[in-house]
């Protein structure tokens, strides 16, 4: 390993760092919550004090959004003392958390972090305030053991990643300059296991849509009119039984028609990932699974597309009983896209379809959301040898290439700064993100911060824009 | 017409009864909201002054429910000065009424009564509180101009009819004896129109459904497990879908085979009614018909027996969208039944049907609600004979016969007290059950009391109960 003084840096900075990450762990950032945007602030505020004593010159507090619709605060940092020959890394992520429901599942409040064994217990341990203070102690401890850093670093933490970062490509889109990188590294993401290093190397598309169905002024009582007239909630439940066919097909026509099958390699990488049918079951507290017919659970999950019913509400559904036929229904039912798949054409697809599947009489208002593109890093490029090297000093052998089937702000990032995305994420499946006791695995966090410093080290390898 | 004392009566009196129409229509008498309490409670006891004022004898505020279960109370009052010999009547009604939502489409205040030309408009007009009224001025009128009723009468005014009348049965069976009546008249219904008076001979069972569904323990996120693990919602949609067969049978297997076809007399009794589709896609509001193929709407919606999904409530229902898959889902389904089907021999056909539907791994809980049987008056008895003479005498022709889709409490009156029910009921479709500015029209309501008054005339034929 050739990055030693880290590690010694770690040995004395353990005590500090854990203190550090308490700190964060206690400011409740739920970017969902308007009634804690003072705690995202706060969040912010901490994040960039530690920027700061990190060693990073230009720190400071982003705004977000527009006078009329302001998003919360993301944080900037900079170190470019690297010079203009050497190449620049962007690391992306975020400071905001999920909010805590259901909370009394949590075995310990969710923002007094506790401290047990070796893991860390709070929101937003691992996703993603533990994955971001993994990369600013890394550079840290570069900075004050070698007194320089390999490569220019720029720091983007934003505030709003779980509330969909509905104002990050704008922020990007409006500082693309001062964000401009040769690479970004992205730490919000998970790993196998810990003995198993996996990266990420794509994640999916997402298009949603919100539809809303009427067949009636008001409630109708279903002893004077019960059936004879429309029920808006019978065919909101037809619309999500037609939406996928008896193989587990999405069964909107055109659907399947972009998407492109896996290269030789990328199947290959795939297939070296394990997957054991038991654990996974367990994990997600599921009886079986379902699934588009003649591919794997791991196919499923990260490299076809899919089509889930997010919500279906329509009528009454308090205590007992009331005898209405339903005047509205609120379908809502979101895709995941793989490449070639575009938003725009999957949307116009699905609109075709529910054109076709209801009456004429049956009012209906489509509201799409999301809109992202897949995003997928190529195996060879050398930015992802770069990650697979600095992984394998760390952890002894080369990270498997895995693919998110989540929707995040890396396709943003690849497309608007123009720079390939790689993922060091060290948390674990049984981290818990989004669920009640998340958890951060702190052999994770220091294995991290060695891998993070390593990854700058071959960064410096990659050659700078021209 | 006999009955010409109490036609001058009404002429004296209309001024009168209207004042305390309008006092009665004040009390926000809602028997589902618990803090309306105090104002069904208030109701009955003007219902008790009305009766007392009418002349009764023996006029109780009845408590209803058990010391753990307490139900809103009904008033009780009878007359039985025309002796062992002559036959007992009983009136029933209700004096509570439905909730006001949506309060911003009322024209007036719900509970400001107006009167606008031969309309009164507020909650309880018609549904319940004028027909109830009806029936005690009638009897006022005769007892203060003959001094005396040609049959025993008594009145039983429930107060949680709309609420389903939890405890109306249990009242009933507990003092059965005090409740004995050779005749029982319902006043809580509709005619078709002022100048086709019609009376409703029968009303559908009631089976209902709550069905909870669960596929995992928590939501899970659908980037992590979409389109691998079982989804909440989408099973519940499934089984919504499947209730009808593409010819919009109920396809619960079963479901038909104690369904009787109606007689001849009662098709003919059917088949006479009219029925103009386009006002009655106007009066509910809807742009198309749908039901059972090979049944007319008035079939389907009186005779026939139907499943409707009454909600369905799952995963996200919130603004813009989540990107879960819900674990949970609610489902309610509720059934209206027609002779000769049982409530509990449907119920078990339902939950093998949902047995088959449902992959061994989701969980599913089922309660049952009402429990209704259906209830048909034969068209040739006698009772209903004296109906249709009291009721061809005011309105110059005589009634046609509907029966109800509805399932009220008529069929427990029937069972427990063993005598057969007819209804005289003035309501109009255009007053607005249920709706905001539900109405009363006021020349129905003095046909109506001059109707009642004639329906006892009628009634002293009918023999007592040895």
């Amino acid at each position: 390993m050739e990055n030693l003084a880290l590690s010694s840096y770690l040995d004395a900075n353990k005590d500090r760092i854990l203190a550090t990450l308490l700190e964060w762990l206690r400011v409740p950032s739920i970017s969902a919550d308007p009634a804690h945007a003072p705690d995202v602030r706060a969040s912010a505020e901490l994040c960039a004090s530690y920027l700061r004593a990190g060693g990073f010159e230009r720190v400071e507090i982003l705004g977000t959004g527009t006078p009329e619709d302001r998003g919360a605060p993301a944080v900037y940092a900079e170190w470019l003392g690297a010079g203009p020959g050497a190449p620049t890394v962007l690391i992306y992520g975020h400071h905001d958390v999920q909010p805590v429901d259901p909370l009394e599942q949590w075995t310990s409040p969710p923002f007094q972090p506790v401290v047990s064994g070796d893991r860390v217990f709070a929101r937003g341990a691992s996703d993603d305030k533990g994955q971001v203070l993994m990369q600013i102690e890394a550079a840290r401890g570069m900075l004050s053991t070698r007194g320089a850093l390999p490569v220019n670093l720029k720091f983007l933490v934003e505030g709003e990643e779980e509330s969909g970062s509905p104002h990050f490509e704008h922020l990007l889109e409006s500082q693309k300059a001062r964000f401009s990188a040769d690479v970004v590294v992205s730490s919000d993401s998970t790993m196998e296991a810990p003995e198993i290093p996996t990266t990420t190397v794509g994640c999916r598309g997402l298009v949603a849509f919100d539809i809303e169905l009427r067949t009636a002024p008001v409630d109708l009582h279903s002893g004077i009119w019960g059936g004879t007239v429309p029920n808006a909630a019978l065919y909101a439940a037809r619309l999500a039984a037609a939406l996928h066919d008896e193989h587990w097909r999405v069964a909107v026509p055109g659907f399947y028609d972009d998407v492109r099958e896996l290269s030789a390699n990328e199947a290959a990488a795939l297939a070296a990932l394990p997957f054991d049918e038991q654990k996974f079951c367990r994990q997600a507290g599921v009886k079986f699974l379902v699934g588009e017919e003649g591919r794997t659970p791991r196919e499923r999950t990260s490299t076809r597309p899919t089509a889930e019913v997010v919500g279906i509400h329509a009528g009454y559904g308090g205590p007992a009983m009331k005898t209405i036929v339903p005047a509205t229904a609120n379908l809502k039912v979101a895709m995941r896209l793989v490449p070639d798949q575009q938003p725009a054409k999957v949307a116009e697809a699905f609109r075709l379809w529910l054109e076709s599947q209801l009456p004429a009489g049956v009012e209906r208002t489509v509201t799409l959301h999301g809109g992202v593109l897949p995003m997928v890093t190529p195996l060879g490029h050398p930015a992802l040898k770069c990650l697979s090297r600095a992984m394998e000093k760390v952890w002894g052998v080369a990270p498997l290439y895995q693919r998110s089937g989540g929707s995040g702000p890396e396709e943003a990032l690849a497309r608007v700064l123009e720079a390939p995305v790689v993922s060091l994420g060290i948390a674990l499946p049984e981290d818990r993100f989004h669920a009640p006791n998340e958890a951060l695995s702190l052999p994770q966090l220091w294995r991290g911060i060695l891998a993070a410093g390593e990854l700058l080290v071959e960064m410096a390898s990659l050659g700078a824009k021209q």
